[in-house]
């Protein structure tokens, strides 16, 4: 069991929820989040109480095919499951009101005091990490960064393209910032989220809505040819093909983690591919949760990383709607909502 | 000038020459081939009169971006040009036939006894090879092999899959062989090409004609998932899509070789991207022709890389039309077309 500490507003809780799934209610959201471990249960060796930990929706059983190979983190028993509302041992639910249960979320349940977590989707981290800023580490920007430095691996003094400035996409910018780029576009249809973006070590910016051809002919203008790199994270699926397109042939590696829309079908010459373009797709930044997580909070305490940019407000979990109102409004990156009011 | 001693007869000749394309005649075909070194011309340093040497349609400035880059061979000078018929540097053709210029066909022109390249397409191989073998690997079987070693990248013990059982095709499974892969399943419509695929290390055969769904979950149903890399060497777009989507989530890598036809879309749902699987486009398997060629024909000096099974016909020069008689009856891999009477 988990005493949560702090949670980060994340609006995947939604997307996750409720994107062409069947309502599963009641149920406890809250997935982005850091905590204390207060009890452990049988047969888990490698956490003790008190240990620092951030939960994780996709976990890591290290047993698996994919826990097993070098490069995929979709572990075999514990990938997202986002329709599944109860423990996996025993297909219980810990939560109850009235005598009711109610169902768990994305296996972490974290807009609560206490949560029951899987041992294989809790990341211990170094203790001396503040929990009100590592929390964002438990899911969008260690996805963002991830893209970038696990996935797309762009050389100093190369040039990224990030589609969206939300906080995944400006996270994929902090990752090739610490990569050393040296040129940053970001790609967003909001002229508001530019001035912010510069603080993400973005250099330059195309705004999708001032052109009215193809952003891939647009960003290959601006670069003699196309970027070495580029990073898709808004999910639509105009911008997931332009991402792949805007990448320069001969190297170029395009890599998509926004999520689309269902019925959503990527479309494109086979010459763009043959052309020696790279296209890939990753979850969670590629990140295997327990074992790569700590050192993502190493990042941070060795002030690799830069997280306190990501925090635009803070709130008690007793004014927790203000934090939908933030979110429906587009305001700020992340909200930290501590627990303890 | 080189003098042709051996030239292969590959079906990329009137690929190349016709397809879409205005044709440019008269012309001399052939780009498959290996000769010697006549003369050499001003300021050609790296070149000597008796070098043996294999002309290749696409060349390598060594000074251009894709030339300094460590992974792109698509050099900006001298890349592929079906359309050009003359020599680069003056514009003229080195041929002519009663005074009338004749047109060069992708700077080799090697259906001749003589002919004109420039040093950038020329690489210089071991003397002790023998031209009337490696002159395959000027086009097709390197691109098939690169494919798969420069590019898939199979680790030992791993599963590939080929679709096409052609002369590139079975490169591509020979350099599956060479990795180490434990199952190399290939892909073709017709039965009669998976008796002589054994010779290449082809393990299991599908055949798509047999099946009324899609292949990619025929694949997936055959290695628990998918495999773990594939190579497409048909230029078939329904094979292309099928190449993506049959190689595992989380590490597969699916590599199209083959040119489709111009109107043709690739097409998939994002999440089959999302889910970790890359897809990678590659153009004469990656190899800069000349840095890379050379060692190529030490792998098969070095009996790593069998040749003799691809070469299926030899006639001399003066039979040509016999070749055109073996393509279009589907027989055999390559014809080799000896110079010399």
């Amino acid at each position: 069991m988990l005493s949560q500490k702090h949670n980060s507003f994340n609006p995947r809780n939604f997307v996750f929820g409720f994107q062409g799934q069947t309502p599963l209610f009641p149920r406890i959201f809250g997935h982005e989040a850091a905590g204390v471990v207060e009890s452990v249960g049988e047969g888990v060796s490698d956490l003790e109480v008190g240990d620092h930990v951030l939960p994780v929706f996709t976990g890591e059983c290290g047993d698996c095919r994919h826990c097993r190979s070098d490069v995929s983190n979709m572990c075999d028993l514990l990938r997202i499951n986002p329709v599944r509302g109860v423990m996996l041992a025993d297909g219980q639910s810990r939560f109850s009101i009235n005598g009711e249960p109610v169902n768990h979320f994305l296996g972490t349940s974290t807009f609560s005091e206490y949560t029951v977590v899987h041992s294989g989707c809790v990341a211990k981290i170094n203790p001396l990490a503040p929990l009100d800023k590592v929390c964002i580490l438990s899911c969008g920007v260690s996805t963002g960064l991830g893209a970038t430095l696990n996935v797309a691996k762009p050389e100093r003094g190369s040039s990224v393209a990030v589609f969206g400035l939300g906080a995944v996409g400006l996270a994929a910018a902090e990752g090739a910032r610490i990569a050393g780029a040296s040129r940053i576009i970001g790609v967003d249809r909001s002229s508001k989220r530019f001035e912010e973006a510069k603080k993400f070590g973005v250099t330059d910016f195309v705004n999708t809505s001032e052109h009215d051809r193809p952003i891939q002919e647009v960003i290959a203008e601006m670069t003699n040819g196309g970027v070495d790199r580029s990073v898709e994270c808004t999910g639509n699926i105009d911008n997931m093909i332009s991402a792949f397109e805007c990448v320069h042939d001969g190297w170029g590696v395009a890599v998509l983690v926004g999520v689309p829309s269902k019925d959503a079908v990527f479309m494109t010459k086979p010459i763009n591919v043959l052309n020696e373009r790279t296209l890939k797709g990753t979850f969670f930044g590629n990140y295997k949760p327990r074992t790569d997580l700590p050192s993502v909070v190493d990042m941070y305490m060795n002030k690799q990383l830069e997280l306190e940019k990501f925090i635009t407000h803070r709130i008690p979990f007793s004014e927790i709607n203000k934090a939908f109102e933030y979110m429906v409004k587009g305001e700020g990156l992340r909200c930290i909502i501590s627990m303890e009011d």
